[in-house]
C-alpha cells in the first residue's frame, strides 16, 4: 500500500531519521512518502499559522487520490483540516492528534499531553473536547522550549520531557504520556527508556507513529471514515468576489 | 462604535433587509458594515468550503483593526477561523455559533438547533462539544432544504422551520430553538410569531443577532477575549516552499 | 428602555459609584434603577440567607412589570430566585451568575471564579453544574476576606484578587477570571489593569456588568426566556395553614 | 430515634395511609411525625410556589432540632431549601429528590422519572444536573395529570403511570423508574405490581420512602452532611429594609 | 431479616469487632453473618486477585438465596462480581463501592476516596466512571501503607488517613471523605473524631457500613435491583472444553 | 510476530473462515492462532457467564507469555478480564470492545453498537462509560436474535443488522456502526456493502478485526499498556479457605 504524509508547512517536511523510524514499524510492502505545502506557513506554532495551513493541506490531500495513495496522514498534532479533508476524499485521512489521543486513552486510566509551549495548552484541550475524551485527560503540560529545539532531539529537550512526564504521573495522575508534537519518534523511545530507568513505567505515545499505524490498519482492513456527502467534488472552487455583491 | 461583519464568502454579503434588521436593534451611534472576501468560496455548505474561507476571513479581521473598527463579527454559524482570529487582534471577535449557543443555553433548559441539511448536523454537534455545551443540547434537526432557499424567507422555509421546531420541543424536549444559519433575523421573528400562534411559546435565537448584541456589549464594557500571545504579529507570513526541503 | 436591578437584601442596594459605572456602559436612553427588599436578610453570605432573600426578590420582580420595566436583573451572583422569577413574568429576568459564567465561557478556554470565602466554593460549583458549564471551569478560589471588605474596593481586596487571579492562571490553567461577587465593576477594571501591568493578560468578567449588558441586549432584540406556563398568575398566594390538615 | 417529615405546604401534610406505609418500613423504635408550614403555598406545582415554600421550611427544620428530632425529611421531590437547611442544622436533613435519584442510580443502568406535568420536566432535569447524575438519566416523562389527582391513587393515575413507565423502558432504555412526586408509597407498590404482571420487571423507586430510609440509616450510623460553617446561628435574621439605603 | 456478607477471599472474613460495629447500627431483628470463599485469593490487592475472587463470590451469592437470606453484601470496595451477582438472584445484592460513593455524593459537594496504595487509584477511578459519578469526585488519594496494616486500626494508619483527608479537603476541595477499603468501621469513626478535633468537619463515609445500611433499607422497603433476565438459572454451567473445537 | 486470540469459552473458538478473514488483513509474517478455555462457560450471553470466563482467560493470557507470543486478543466484545490481564503481563493485551469503540469514535461523529439481545444493552453502555466515550455514543440497539444464529452469517441476521443500522443512522444520528459481537468479520463486510447499495454509506466497525489490527500495531511500534505493578507475579495463587478464619 502507499501512504502519504502531508506536512502542512513549507520549511520542514520530516527529517530522514524520523522517516526511517516510521518505515521500520510499517510493513515492508508499505510505501511511505512525505510532501510539504507549495504555499503555506513556515511552521505551526500558533492558531493563525495552523488555520493558514489548511488550504494547502486540502490540496495535498486531494492530490493524494490522484497519485493513487491508499491513505493520508496530516503531519501536525493539531489535525489541521482533518474534518474538511475527510469530506474531500474516500481514502482514509488520519490525524496524529486524534490517533494519538485515542491510543493513549486505550493504554491506561488517564493520559497527559506534553506540548512545547504554554500557548498551545488551550488549543490542545479544545481538541480533546472536540474528540469527546475530556474524562480521560489528566493534564496538558508545557515544556516551554521553542519548537525549533523540539525537533533536534537534544538532551535539553529530553530533560524537559522527563521532568514534565514525571510531574504528569506524580501530580496529575497520568498513566500514559503523549507527546504534543509530531516528528519525534526517536525522542518518544528515548523518553520511555529514560523514564523506565528511573522506575517510572508509563507508555509514551508518539502521535505521528500512532497515525501511521492507524492508517496502515485502516487501509489493510478496508475501512474508512464517514463522509456526509460522498458525491461531492474533491475540491470546492475558490474564486474572487463578485463586484455586484460588493456594492452592498 | 464601529462594528464590522465579515461574511466569509465571495457571492453573498448580507441582504439589505437583514442588515437593517440588525441595525434596528443596535444603538443609534453604532456603525455596522459588512464586507465579503476577495478570495474564497461562493457559499459555505460543506466542511471544505468552510475551511477554505478561513484565510480570507483572517485577512478581513486583520484589516478591521487598521480600519479602526471596535469589534468584528464572523458571519457564519460555524464560526470559521474564530480561534485563529482571536489570536490575531485585540478587539473583540465574535462568532454567531458561539454567541447563539450560549444565549440559547441561558434562556431555558435545553436547546435545539435547526440546520439546513443533514450533512450539517455532525459539524454543529462538534461545535457544541468544542464549546462544552453538550449537556444543554436537546437535538440538532435538519430542514433538508437547500441553503439557497434558506435566505429567501419563503413560506416553504418557514413551514419547515415550524415543523422541526415543534418536533424539537415535543419529542426532544427543547425549551429554546436556535437557527442554524445566519442572515435570517426576520425569519427568526416570523418563526417565533408562528409558533406563538400555535401555542408553542419558545424563545427563538438568531445566531447573527446574538453575535452583534454580544459584540456591542463587549465593546461598550471594554472587555475582550483571551489571547495566548498578545505580542504576535497580526498576520503570519504565508510563503512558497523551500526547494531544499522538498528534496526529502 | 427601563431596566431594574433588584438587590435581594435590606441593607445594601448598590453604591452610587457602581451604579454610575454601569450606566456609563449602557445606552444613553436606558434607564437603570435599583431597588432593595422590604423584608429579607441584611446581606447574603450563606445559603440560608440566600434562600430567605427569594420571596422578597420575587415580589420585586413582579412589581417591575407593573412599573413597566422592560427587564430585571437580580443583584447577587448566586442568582437567588432566578428560575422562579422567570416563571412569574414575561420580561427578561437576568442573573449575574448565569450571565457572567456564560460570558467567561465565551472569552477563553477555561475560567476561574474568585469568591470571598471558602464556604462559597461549593455553592458556586453547584451553580456551574446546574448551568452545564462544568467542563469550562478551571477552579473556584477563595480570597478569605469578609464580604464587608469586598465592597470597599480597598487595596487589600485588590491585592488578594491579584494573588488568586495569578494562581488561577498559573496553577489552574484559567484563561478568564470572573469575580464571584456583584457590585464591584470598578474593582474588575482595576484588577484587569493590575494583572496587565504584571504581564498577565486575562479578561476579567464582572458578573453584574455582564447581566446588565445581557438584559439590554435581550430587550433590544425582543427575546426573552422560556416559561413553562405563560398563563400563570404573577405571584402565587401564600397563606396560613389549614387547621384540619394540621390535625394529621 | 425521632424523624420529622416537613411538608412544605399549608394544605396537605401526608395522608394517614401514606404515613402508615412509611412507618411499616421503619424500625419499630423509630418515631415518625409530619408537620406542615404555618405560612406558605397551598401546593407546589410551579417554581415560584417551590421558592415560596423555603422560608417556612427552614423554620420547621430549625424547630426540629429544638424538638430533639434526630433527622428531618423535606417532603417534596424538588428538595426545596435542602442546601440551605443543611447549613442550619447538624442533624441529617434529607431530600426525596436527591435520595430517590441516588437510589434509582444504584439499582440499574439508567433511570427515568415520571412527573405529573410537562412543566415539571425542566426543573427535574435541572435537579439531576445539580446532583451530577445526568449520565444515569434515561428520561423525564410527564403524565399530564393535575397534581390533585396524583394523590388519590386512582385507577386513572395508575394507568398513566403504567403507560409512561412502559415507554420509559421500551423507548428510553430505562431500567429503573422513579416517581416524580412524594406521598405515593402505595402507588409505587401498585405500579411495580402492575408492571410485573405485564412482564416489565423494573424497580420502582418512591422518593419519599427513599428519603425516610436514608434518614434512618444516617441517624443509626451517626453520619451527617457537610456544613460549610458549623458555628453559624440556626436561622439568619430577616428584617425590614433600612430607610437610608432606600434613598439611593 | 437475614443479611449475609460475602468476603471474597479465603484468609480474612471480618474481625469480630468490626462485625459488632456493624450490628450495633442495624435493627435488633436483623441477623448478620459473614462467609468467606472456599476457593479464591487470600486477599485482594490487585486487579487479577479481584477477578479471581468472582467465581467463588457468585457461588456464595447463589447459596445465600438457598439459605433464605434476604440480602447480600459483597465485602470489597471494588464490588467484584456485583453486576453478575445481580443477574443471578432476585434478592438485593449490594456493593460497598457503589453504596459508599452514592452516600458520599449525597452528603456534600465533592468527595475524595482514600485508598491503601497508588496502584489502586486507577481501578477506583474506573469504578467511579462506571457508576457515572465522575463530576462528584474531588480526588483519589493513596496512603501508601500495605493493606495488611490497614486492618489493624493502628496509629500509623490513622495518622496517614488524617494527613490525606486534610489534603483532600484543603487541596482537592473535598467536602466528604470515603475510605477506600472495607472492614474499617471503627477507623472511620476515629478518623472523623480526629478531624473534628482539628477543626476539619467533614463526613467520613465507611463503604461497608454504607452497604449494610442500604441492604437493610432495600429489604425493608421491598425493592431490589433490575435484572435483565429474571428467568435465568441461578448459576451458569462451567465445563471443560470440547475436544472437537480444540482442533481448530 | 506471534499474536494469540483467547476465546473465553469452551465450545466455540473461531471458525476457520473468520480466522482466514483476519489473517488476510494482517502482515504475511504475523502468526495468528486461537485458543479456547479448558474450563469455563460454553458461551457468553449473560453477565454471570462473562464473569465466570475470567479465571480461564487470565490463565490463557499468562500462558501466552510462556509461549513467546508478542500480543494477546481477548475474543469477546465485553472485554472480560482485560484490566486484570494487563496487570499480569507486559505484552500488549487488547480487547475488541475497547479497540472497536475507539476506532468507531475516530471514524465519525457518533457511533451506534448493534448487540444481539436487549439484555446486552446495559452492559455495553456500562463498558462505554468505563472507557469514557459516552459523549460519542449515539445508541445501543438490539437485534433480538439468539447469539447462536449470529455466528452463522445467515440472511436473517444480515436483514436484522441492516434494519437496525438504518434506524441507528436515521433516528439516532449515528455516523458509524459497530457490531456488538466478535467473530463476524465477513458479516461486517456484507453489512457495509448492503448499506452502501441502499445509499447508507457509514463505516462498519468489526470489534475483533479492530483488536487484531491494534495488537499488530502496538507490537510493531514497541508500545504496551500501563501496569500498576510491573514486578507482580504473573498469576496470583488461588487456594482453599483457612479453617480458622471460617470459624468467625
Amino acid at each position: 500500500m502507499h501512504l502519504r504524509i502531508v506536512t502542512p508547512t513549507t520549511a520542514t517536511a520530516l527529517d530522514g531519521a524520523a522517516l526511517e523510524g516510521l518505515r521500520a514499524v510499517l510493513r515492508p510492502t508499505t510505501e511511505l512518502d512525505v510532501v510539504m505545502l507549495d504555499q503555506g506557513p513556515e511552521s505551526i506554532e500558533t492558531e493563525p499559522e495552523e488555520a493558514l495551513s489548511v488550504p494547502g493541506t486540502l490540496q495535498r490531500v486531494a492530490e493524494a487520490v490522484r497519485a493513487r495513495c491508499d491513505g493520508v496522514i496530516i503531519n501536525c498534532v493539531g489535525d489541521p483540516g482533518l474534518a474538511a479533508a475527510r469530506e474531500l476524499v474516500a481514502i482514509p485521512v488520519v490525524g496524529p492528534g486524534q490517533a494519538g489521543m485515542h491510543l493513549a486513552s486505550m493504554l491506561g486510566g488517564r493520559f497527559s499531553i506534553l506540548v512545547a509551549r504554554g500557548r498551545g495548552i488551550a488549543a490542545m484541550r479544545s481538541l480533546v473536547a472536540r474528540y469527546g475524551l475530556q474524562a480521560k485527560l489528566a493534564s496538558v503540560r508545557a515544556l516551554e522550549i521553542p519548537i525549533g529545539e523540539l525537533r533536534g532531539g537534544e538532551e535539553r529537550l529530553l530533560g524537559a520531557l522527563v521532568r514534565e512526564a514525571q510531574l504528569a504521573t506524580k501530580r496529575d495522575g497520568a498513566e500514559v504520556v503523549m507527546l504534543g508534537s509530531t516528528g519525534m519518534v526517536q525522542v518518544a523511545r528515548r523518553l520511555a527508556a529514560s523514564l523506565a530507568e528511573m522506575g517510572v513505567r508509563v507508555p509514551v505515545v508518539d502521535p505521528l507513529l500512532s497515525a501511521v499505524i492507524l492508517a496502515e490498519g485502516l487501509v489493510s482492513a478496508g475501512v474508512s471514515h464517514y463522509r456526509s456527502d460522498p458525491t461531492s467534488p474533491s475540491m470546492p472552487a475558490v474564486g474572487a468576489s463578485h463586484p455586484s455583491a460588493h456594492a452592498l
